[in-house]
């Protein structure tokens, strides 16, 4: 899914190289992020539970209920990363409905998954 | 969060006795619901993990990603929910973006818990 230009402008993606931690576990959350390029992945106690590539996002449970970090998340290899804050994010969940269904396919994809990891 | 009345039309509302099995793991889903009365349990493997009350809503990923269902959902106690089909899921969330982001919140809400769970 592509977000619209105003929040493309290439003066706001940011570079992380392999090994960046762009945010820890317990951090106050400003923004999510949009994967441009290269992987990111998320860890629970020094544990990967998912990696990211380009087009998928992370991030957005704490603009969602306004809570702390409740992962890290770590550049897996160079990459780049749009952010996106609660503004734009609130605007976009307005005007932008398949933006919503975007994002809820996301976070049920990552239940399904945490409901496997507790059942195995 | 209450919805339109559209959707919460007396004719729709469907009581469940205590010990009802409103859905199980594998079942194709048409509807998510909204607990109006009484609690329901939702057990993965046969585990309880999570109680939901008046106001409250499950079955809603389905709906998101138009898969079968992840889950088992029991009434624990006498209970009437409200059933939300795709259509009005995908109308709400395009008309009412605050239904957008409190299933947002209930995701997220269960995310974390999921995470904790994996982390314990």
């Amino acid at each position: 899914m592509k977000l619209p230009n105003v929040f493309s402008n290439p003066a706001n993606i940011r570079s992380c190289p392999a090994g960046t931690v762009i945010f820890q576990k317990g951090d106050e959350a400003l923004e999510m992020f949009v994967v441009q390029s290269g992987e990111v992945e998320i860890l629970i106690n020094g544990k990967a539970v998912e990696t990211i590539g380009p087009d998928g996002f992370f991030g957005e449970m704490s603009l969602i209920d306004d809570s702390v970090r409740s992962a890290d998340a770590v550049a897996k290899t160079d990459c780049t990363l749009l952010p996106v804050n609660r503004h734009h994010f609130l605007f976009m969940v307005d005007e932008t409905p398949l933006f919503a269904i975007h994002v809820m396919k996301g976070m049920a994809n990552r239940l399904r998954q945490a409901d496997q990891r507790a059942a195995g």
